[in-house]
């Protein structure tokens, strides 16, 4: 088949997508379907329309049957899964049925197969050439990343594009290959969001803030999110192209922002994480963790980003009292009285890692994960702190939720008071809870 | 409508069922789908076969469509949302066109909204008032959290019971209503899963060596997931009760067992991390962490678990070459020759995070996460080492991937060295590839 594309005449307007996952384990509720979500987001995007998500188990009939219906009604369909080099891997089969053909096992896609497995220098089980099958008449799409390549079907106007399940060769065979056909095909028409994060604030305080945006604007429209210690404010427009979408953003974003003032953390959809990391690349400084209850989960998120090492020096994971007394410096006295849940030792432990690592900021965490209580804390009372040239702050909060929710309230809580002094606002009273 | 249950016929033996979402949003990916998930996985725990999802958007016919289609091919539909008080809350409408009737408004229904406003001291909206409507001869089930009843429709022997989208809500009505009401129907029949989970192998030398029972075997079935630098084998039988579906998994779970051997890490589904804990509380051991490129996540891990203290000490996180000299001691030496991703380095690290915690166990990890190539080494070359009373071993990885991916697979490498160590089992080869 022709690499170039073959332009259907109802697509010229507007184009219908319909996104199908193939998977049993879907349907079972044993993973959730995040390519689904994944794929419906960038389709808005570029002002594809999604009309229809299906899942379905791993069934030629019923693939085949799914896949009849989707290309029935819609201009573009989007597969993804049953393209591994297993048994229960039968997407390649039902795609040959519903387009009447056989399958052919392909040269080209059987090379680069064992060149990535020569390439790792791994031994290539054999079953794993099945994924050089794809239908006869059919356009494949090289893997560039794990071993299953793309398939593309063109059914009476209708373009199949078949997809591998794992999250990243899907995302990075969309980008690559997908958006940009699709994208040529979509025309002049885009859903463009921009989301607003804040930290520190209730989520119905900031619906209060908003509220006659939120019913006096249609386009954009304004909706809430809260999870995982923050609120995230979503704007989005509809418009011909990015620039008039982004138009229609800029002044509603100025406003929300201007109402939640200090406790936006980012205009731009930010992790709170990488908004430290590029207020601390800005201002040529070096930064350092003491963890108790979050475990190197504070230092991880810092970690995060590509070029951390600019400024992450280390954090010094200190999980057991004796760790903290020897490798921090917590004093006897602290760890006798008010114990090592406490402002004392959220700021001795800062103040230690400082020491330690030689860093500008360093960043404290301490406190009860749960569901036990911690020497004398009650589950979910964290202190957290921070220490710099003339500052030393320290802060409680009361993090609701499980063990994990408390470990990212408290992420979050520490890598606000780093954001709060590199911005030069005020940090947050010692008392203050943070929901 | 009777409160009674009507049992058609054909539910008797096995009961066929699909899930429906309704809400733009989930289209455009602005929210997960996780209501598909929780009911694929309740309904697969009482023995009902989910055999397709789908999603649509706020759109009446769209929804008159999707569940007529659902209704001709399921004896069970279960639809969220579309059920608030809002102009795009259409569900009601599209339910009653489906049953061919009109809506009418539940005078008790209409009580209960008004008094769960009263109770929380709010003034009622009118618009709240459309959630007392319900097509005529449907079954309506009282809303016990927000203000949004259920609606139950019987329609030529398929029952429909749609649930308001906020999982809360959705979740409280199936727990006292629907999964009961369908419990009584599936009769004595359950779907249970037993995941065997395996590290440093290949998932296609996984199939090869399970081939047979994957061909074999139809109940239990035999299913595989890759990801995350693990492979997943479940098996999943349909019986009666527990206790018949889990005589029908033991054998074959050891014999799966059996043949993968010593890289299978969990045959109960256990995260790494948790098999590691429960090793090291067993043998009364301590563990701590010396740690480049997992940047803290190797030990978060390790922090997961709920009485993580009893064996968890600590990590010295040194992203800097200057925190791996000064705190854990590697040498100039090695610093100037094979650099810090070496496996003198990891040597290095692992001893000098046993010397500062003092722990029976210690774990190292040093590697470039990329995009970037690290001191010289490619991205996604790792050296992972353990130390232990006379253990010192260090061994290489290549992880496939971007920087989350070599991260997950470092954390993977390390917790299996002490998997194995804890164990009595070898230690890999130092040039073996994980893969």
């Amino acid at each position: 088949m022709a690499a170039h594309l073959r332009v259907p005449t109802r697509l010229a307007l507007v184009v219908r997508a319909e996104v199908v996952a193939v998977g049993t384990e879907i349907l079972l509720g044993q993973i959730s379907n995040s390519n689904a979500q994944w794929i419906g987001e960038r389709l808005a995007a570029i002002g594809v329309d999604v009309l229809h998500h299906q899942a379905v188990g791993d069934n030629v009939e019923r693939i085949v049957d799914g896949l009849s219906l989707a290309a029935s009604r819609a201009d573009v369909v989007i597969v993804t899964g049953g393209l591994g080099p297993t048994q229960d891997d039968v997407t390649r089969e039902a795609l040959a049925k519903l387009a009447g053909v056989e399958l052919e096992r392909r040269p080209e896609l059987e090379r680069a197969i064992r060149d990535t497995f020569a390439r790792a220098g791994r031994e290539m089980p054999k079953s794993n050439l099945v994924q050089a099958d794809v239908p006869v008449g059919a356009r494949s799409i090289p893997a560039e990343r794990g071993t299953a390549p793309g398939i593309v079907l063109e059914l009476d106007g209708t373009r199949v594009y078949t997809l591998p399940g794992v999250p990243a060769e899907m995302r990075e065979m969309m980008e690559r290959t997908v958006l940009p056909e699709l994208e040529s095909l979509a025309g002049p028409a885009t859903i463009v969001s921009r989301t607003i994060r804040c930290v520190g604030i209730a989520e119905s305080r900031v619906a209060e803030i908003l509220d006659d945006l939120f019913h006096g604007s249609t386009n954009p429209t304004v909706a809430y999110l809260a999870g995982g210690g923050e609120v995230r404010v979503r704007l989005t427009a509809k418009a011909a192209s990015v620039e008039e979408a982004g138009a229609l953003l800029a002044p509603l974003a100025r406003v929300v922002a201007e109402r939640i003032g200090e406790f936006v953390t980012s205009t731009s959809d930010e992790e709170l994480d990488e908004v430290v990391g590029r207020l601390l690349r800005a201002a040529g400084k070096t930064i350092a963790c003491a963890e108790s209850l979050t475990g190197g989960a504070l230092s991880a998120r810092l970690a995060h980003a590509p070029s951390a090492s600019d400024y992450l020096l280390g954090s010094a994971v200190c999980y057991s009292i004796e760790a903290k007394r020897q490798i921090l410096g917590v004093s006897q006295e602290t760890i006798e009285g008010p114990g090592v849940v406490s402002r004392e030792s959220a700021a001795e432990m800062a103040a230690g890692a400082r020491r330690l690592f030689g860093a500008d900021v360093t960043l404290s965490t301490t406190g009860a994960a749960g569901p036990e209580p911690h020497d004398g804390a009650e589950p979910g009372t964290v202190w957290v702190a921070i220490q710099a040239e003339g500052v030393a702050h320290q802060r409680r909060i009361r993090a609701p939720g499980d063990r994990d929710m408390v470990v990212r309230w408290s992420e979050q809580a520490a890598l606000d008071l780093a954001r709060r002094h590199l911005e030069g606002l005020p940090l947050p009273d010692a008392d203050r809870v943070v929901h």
